[in-house]
C-alpha cells in the first residue's frame, strides 16, 4: 500500500508518496498531477547506474520522453559550477515554465536541482525522486534548496517547493549501509525534536527498520509527516523551522572542518555527533538531565553511528577552528550564536543567545576528553 | 519635493522615492525603514567614478559603514560568474539575513544584485539605487531580477522585491545622452501599453524632459506608478504583467543577434525598434491602424531613438536568425509565439498564438525594406 503524506501549503500543496516500486509509476503520477508536460532528469553517477533506466522506463510508460544529465556524486557537486550546468541543461532541453525538472538522487542532487528549478525561467515545476534514506525523510520535503559556498554550507539557495515527491523504498536496497545509517540519524532527529514516543518506537523497531521490515516505510512516512508539520508552521524559516537544525550547528562545523570529505564524515554522521553534542551541551548548561544524553548516544551507537568528535577518522580540528565554522553558519544573528538545545528527549528549543565562549569551552573539553 | 510611489504588495510593500539629492539621504531613508543594519554596495565602474563616494557618504551620515564592490559595466556582467562574485562578496562581508545589499547602477547592476540578494542566505533585504533613466523607470521596480544565459536574455533569476528604491534624479546628469534616450524608450512604453493620455503628454513635454526641466521627475514618477500598477495585478508574471514586454520580443532578439554589443545596440534602443515593429506588425495583422505606427515612430525618432532594424550599425542578422532568438525567449509556450500586439496607441494586448510563419515573413519584409 502506498503511504501518502499531503503537504497543504496554500497554492503550492503537494503529495509525498512512499512505496516500493514507485519509479515504475513515476510517469503516471506526474501526468495525473501536471498534465502532459515535458521533463528532464538530473541524477548522479552512482544512482544513474542503479536506477536511472527504471525511472526513464516509468516516465516513458506514460508517454514522457525525458533527457537525462548525470553529474559526479558527492557534496562538491552542490556548487555554482554545477548549478549553471543544470540550468543550462534545462534550457537546452527547451523546458518551458510548466514543464518538469526531476531530481533523482540523494540530498545533493535534490538540493542542487531544486535550486536550478527555482531560478531557471524564474521558477519551473520540480519533482523529487529521493534515493537515499536521508533524502526520503528530510531533504526532499520542505522546499529548501541550495548549494554550498566557500563561506559555508547551504548558504546560497531559494525556497522552492516540489510539485511531487516519489520516495521509492525499493531503491534503498542499493544504498550503502553507511549511507543508510547516516539517513537514520535524521529519522532519530524527529523523535528528539518533539516526539518522545516516536523516539521510543525507534528504540524498539531499529533492527526491523535496518533489516527492511515493515517498520521501514512507517518510519519514513512518520518522518515526512514530522518534517511537513514543521514546514507548515514556518515555511521560510523565520522561527520554528530552526528546530530542524537540531544537531546541525555542530554537524555543519564538523563537515566544514573535514572539508566535506565523505570518506571521513557524511552529513548524517555529522548530525549524529551534533545531536549527541547538543544533548551534552544542554546538560552542561543545566537545561537537561545528563541521562538523556546517555540514552541518545546509546541509541545512535546501536545504529552504528558516531557520537563523539573523536569518532571521526584522521586529524581533528581544534575548538577555535570549529568555532570559526560555526560563526560562518547562517544561524548567527547580530553576532550571537543560535543553538537548538533541549530540556530532554523530545523537548528541544531554540536558544538565541548562547555565549560563544560557552560553546568554545564546551568544544575544548569535548576534544580533550578520552 | 520628494515624489513617493508606494508599492503595496502584501507583506513586502515598499517605497520608491524620486528626488534630486537622494544619495545624500540614503542612510537616513534606509535606517528609518530597516533599522540599524549593516550594508554593502555593488556598483559598476562608470557609476563608481561619479556617484559611489556620494552614496557612501550618505550612508555614513546615518552611521552605516558600507563596503563596496565595483564590477565591469555592461550587459555581460549579468552572468553566473558575477552572480557568484556578488554572493561571495555579501557573505564575505558577513551580511546576515536582516542586513542590506545595495545596488547602485543601471539595470544590469540592479538585476544582478537583486538576484544575488534573492539567493544569498535564501533571501536578504535589497535596496535599489537606480542611476540610469531605464533603471529609474523600469528595472528597479517590480522585483524581477536575473542574469542572461547562453540560451537567451534574463532566462535565469528570481522574483525578489526591493525594500526601498531611491531614484536620485541628479545622478542622471552624468548619464550619456544615448543612455538617456534608451531609458526614454521605456517611458514611452507605458504610454503605448495603456495610457494614451500619458503618450500625448510625452509628445508635448519631450523637450523639457530631455532638458532636465520639471517634467523629468514627473515622467519618472508616472512611469513608476504605471509599472507598479501592472506588477500589483500580476507579481509573478502569470498574465497581465506580460504587457510590460511590449517591444521586447523583437528587442531581445535584436540584442541577441548583435551579441549584446552595446556599441551597436543598447537595451532601450532594442525596445524602441521593437515597439515600432510591434505597431507595424499589429497593423499588418489588421489589429491596428498604420497611422498609429507612424505616430509612434515619429515620436521615437524625435527623441533620437532608432525605429528600424536597419538603424543598427554593422552587419544585420537575417530573418531566420532573429526567429531563432525569439524562439529561445521565454515567452514561448507549447511551441506557440506570444507577442504583445496593439489595437492602437495605449491599447496593447497579449496575443498568445501568433504563427511563427507570420512573424518570420514580417521580419523578412522589414529587413528587405529600404
Ligand atoms: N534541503 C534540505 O532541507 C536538506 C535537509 C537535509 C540535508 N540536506 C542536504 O542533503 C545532502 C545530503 O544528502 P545525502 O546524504 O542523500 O547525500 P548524497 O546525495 O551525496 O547521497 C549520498 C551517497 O549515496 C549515493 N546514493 C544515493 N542514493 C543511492 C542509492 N539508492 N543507491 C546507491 N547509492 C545511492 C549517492 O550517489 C552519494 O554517493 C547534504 O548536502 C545536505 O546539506 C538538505
Ligand atoms: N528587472 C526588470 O524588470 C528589467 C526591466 C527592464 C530592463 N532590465 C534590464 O536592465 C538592463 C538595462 O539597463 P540599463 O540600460 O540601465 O543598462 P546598464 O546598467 O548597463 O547602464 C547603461 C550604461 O550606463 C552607465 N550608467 C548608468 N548610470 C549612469 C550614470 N548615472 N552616469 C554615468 N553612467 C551611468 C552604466 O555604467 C552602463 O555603461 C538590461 O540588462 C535589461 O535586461 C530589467
Ligand atoms: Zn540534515
Ligand atoms: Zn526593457
Amino acid at each position: 500500500m502506498t503511504e501518502r503524506v499531503h503537504v497543504p501549503l496554500e497554492g503550492r500543496e503537494y503529495d509525498i508518496l512512499i512505496d516500493n516500486g514507485l519509479l515504475a509509476r513515476a510517469g503516471e503520477e506526474i501526468a495525473s498531477r501536471l498534465g502532459q508536460v515535458r521533463a528532464a532528469v538530473v541524477t548522479d553517477e552512482n544512482v544513474a547506474t542503479h536506477h536511472l533506466p527504471a525511472l526513464l522506463d516509468g516516465l516513458r510508460a506514460a508517454g514522457i520522453e525525458a533527457a537525462s544529465l548525470t553529474l559526479p556524486a558527492g557534496e562538491k557537486t552542490k556548487s555554482f559550477t554545477y548549478l549553471q550546468e543544470v540550468v543550462d541543461f534545462a534550457l537546452a532541453q527547451r523546458l518551458e515554465r510548466r514543464d518538469a525538472l526531476i531530481a533523482l538522487g540523494g540530498g545533493v542532487i535534490g538540493d542542487l536541482v531544486g535550486f536550478a528549478a527555482g531560478i531557471a525561467r524564474r521558477g519551473m515545476p520540480f519533482i523529487q525522486v529521493p534515493t537515499s534514506l536521508l533524502a526520503q525523510v528530510d531533504s526532499s520535503v520542505g522546499g529548501k534548496t541550495g548549494i554550498n559556498s566557500a563561506f559555508g554550507k547551504n548558504l546560497v539557495g531559494v525556497f522552492h517547493q516540489p510539485r511531487l515527491v516519489l520516495a521509492d523504498t525499493g531503491v534503498l536496497d542499493t544504498l550503502s549501509p553507511r549511507e543508510f545509517r547516516a539517513g537514520y540519524a535524521e529519522v532519530v532527529k524527529y523523535g528528539l525534536i518533539d516526539r518522545p514516543d516516536f523516539f521510543r518506537w525507534l528504540e524498539e523497531n531499529r533492527e526491523d527498520i535496518f533489516a527492511g521490515g515493515s517498520a521501514r516505510a512507517e518510519a519514513i512516512a512518520q518522518s515526512c509527516r514530522a518534517k511537513a508539520e514543521v514546514v507548515l508552521r514556518d515555511e521560510f524559516e523565520r522561527g520554528d523551522r530552526a528546530l530542524l537544525n537540531l544537531g546541525h550547528t555542530f554537524g555543519h562545523a564538523l563537515e566544514g572542518a573535514t572539508a566535506y570529505d565523505s570518506t571521513r564524515l557524511v552529513h548524517g554522521e555529522g548530525v549524529a555527533i551534533g545531536m549527541a553534542l547538543a544533548h551534552r551541551f544542554s546538560a552542561r548548561l543545566n537545561q537537561a538531565s545528563p541521562d538523556d544524553a546517555v540514552r541518545v548516544e546509546a541509541h545512535l551507537k546501536a545504529a552504528g553511528l558516531p557520537t563523539r568528535i573523536q569518532d571521526i577518522p584522521g586529524p581533528l580540528p581544534d575548538a577555535e577552528t570549529l568555532m570559526n565554522f560555526m560563526l560562518q553558519d547562517k544561524k548567527v544573528e547580530g553576532g550571537k550564536l543560535t543553538f537548538i538545545l533541549t530540556h530532554g528527549i523530545g523537548q528541544s528549543f531554540i536558544a538565541r543567545d548562547v555565549p560563544a565562549s560557552e560553546a568554545q569551552g564546551f568544544l575544548r573539553d569535548m576534544l580533550e576528553a578520552r
